[in-house]
């Protein structure tokens, strides 16, 4: 059977999540595409990276198999390999190396999934023509609301609509801070059980200051209303202004506080990102959403507003992983067509 | 340029909003597909029925275009179109005679797009493997919530998983007489005024009785659960025997009365489907759902739960036209590829 050689350029919790998701679903994508999926490359942050062409066994994965020379450019540049995932850590500021990385391997000729929402606020267009011109697939479903597929719902289900806003809740750290502080604990006592929980982050200020939320608003909207904007264009206010009085005050209107994410056409068809702490009514959808559910409502001017909500899912890890394979199978789907 | 001909069969509120959809995205159709979208058989209930090769302005009917000898089956068996758009009224108990219709056409040939739940709830397996056998398209994005993308959500962005549940609320005249009686309003009176706002039928027993939840559910179940089951199958309970005190007393709880729909597999993989007016809390999603709004919450083994929301929208009608647009644009997507 042929194969299809997968790169792994990051290889942190997601990346293993899928390497184990994609042995999970190794014999349907075997039956659904003829295809057998093989690992070839991987790199990491620490250890190095591996490069075997006849396929790298993940369950069996020791530090000797890694080469520390290998660096991730090393790998995507002379690996054998089909498609390249980009799982690198972020930079929120810059989208680098990660925008280097998914440059060279559509140079190159490769398919490109990336779970690294950097590349989509700064460089979308960019990458995406590049692709094109290429005619290569380059998918990015997990950069936003995880593995929920709100690209593929616009781009596949909702053909012929003309988005005209987005609107949310994008950010699990900060909407869990608030709905801590709403129970009485402190905002740093929240950050520090969010950390036990493990989805905060040792430096939470990307998140608490909105960066993170904005990048996410700032990739819809790139992708999803084909403008060209960047996080520094959005009009952002973090979570720390809000204090336990705010909360009451608004719990004793019936209101709640949440960090919404914003984005629309001005009427000069401008567009228009807004990421700030909003009083939202009790019964409005943004009220129900608990620290670990997130929604996008996307309006457009045939179908009116359509909203998608990802729910609490443990571990949530797996939830990204499956972005990742999910952009795997569409892309498997295009090229055995 | 090259013709993509359509019969519709059935060209009520829906077939008409479909035809000035169409209209509006003729250009877009034009330019993406190169295809010119051409409407070249119509059947109607009362006056009778329309084929014309070359093509009907939509924009200019009259009675005496019509022949009123021209059953709809006369306009599928002897009109000269590639897709058939089925929109004629359901039958609720048994599919037909849109069931009939559909394996017509998919006989002769022509790709089958519906909005009638009644054949996806009776004899879906049937045509979808007609469709298959014949290579031709099925599609039916319309008969659950209207034109919210639900099938494709699934068979499009979630390829790969596998649906353990479905849940939501799918009726709007139940939920929405459930909550005017929350406000106060009496049985009878709220159904009266959703028939002077529209969108309560003369008879509303199909509603009232659950049984239109029901269809819609074993509707989402056949297709999504890949299931055999009929709306015989579900345990239905519909909402006349849900009193004000029933509701005065779940609101003392913090509580709301709604008319859940629930389909899953028991531990022996027998599909299970009820519908129920059902007690849920003030935070849960089914709360907030105001009489126009409905939801399906689809749960699978590799992403956990999935929601989607369809919003108001005025009028309604277009969301009907615009799941059978979105059809259409799917169909021409495969058969240019």
């Amino acid at each position: 059977m042929e194969k299809i050689r997968i790169a792994l350029i990051g290889y942190g919790n997601v990346g293993q999540a899928f390497a184990r998701m994609l042995l999970r679903r190794k014999d349907y994508i075997m039956e659904k595409f003829g295809l057998e999926p093989m690992i070839t490359g991987i790199s990491t942050g620490r250890r190095g990276g591996i490069i075997r062409s006849e396929g790298i066994d993940t369950t069996g994965l020791t530090d000797e198999m890694f080469n520390k020379e290998l660096k991730a450019l090393d790998v995507i540049d002379f690996g054998e390999y089909d498609i390249m995932v980009e799982l690198t850590p972020i930079n929120i500021m810059t989208g680098q190396p990660a925008t280097d990385h998914i440059k060279h391997a559509l140079e190159l000729g490769k398919h490109v999934i990336t779970a690294n929402k950097g590349p989509i606020a700064w460089h979308y267009r960019e990458l995406r023509d590049l692709a094109l011109n290429k005619g290569l697939q380059f998918r990015h479903e997990a950069t936003v609301m995880d593995g929920a597929p709100v690209y593929n719902l616009v781009q596949e289900t909702l053909m012929g609509c003309k988005i005209t806003e987005v609107k949310g809740i994008l950010n699990a750290t900060t909407n869990f801070v608030l709905t801590e502080m709403e129970k009485g604990v402190s905002y740093e006592e929240a950050i520090e059980e969010g950390r036990k929980q493990g989805f905060v982050e040792a430096d939470a200020s990307m998140d608490l200051d909105g960066w993170d939320a904005s990048a996410k608003l700032t990739a819809l909207m790139n992708v999803l209303m084909d403008v060209e904007i960047t996080p520094l264009d959005i009009r952002r206010t973090g979570i720390g202004g809000v204090t336990k009085g705010d909360l009451d005050q608004a719990a004793a209107q019936g209101k709640k506080i949440k960090l919404l994410c914003h984005g629309w056409l001005d009427e000069n068809g401008q567009p228009i990102g807004v990421v700030e702490p909003t009083l939202v009514d009790q019964n409005d959808l943004a009220a129900i959403m608990d620290a670990t559910m997130s929604y996008v409502t996307v309006n457009t001017d045939l179908t009116g507003e359509m909203t998608m909500i990802e729910h609490a899912f443990e571990p949530e890890i797996d939830h990204t992983a499956y972005g990742v394979l999910s952009d795997l199978l569409r892309i498997l789907t295009e090229i055995t067509r």
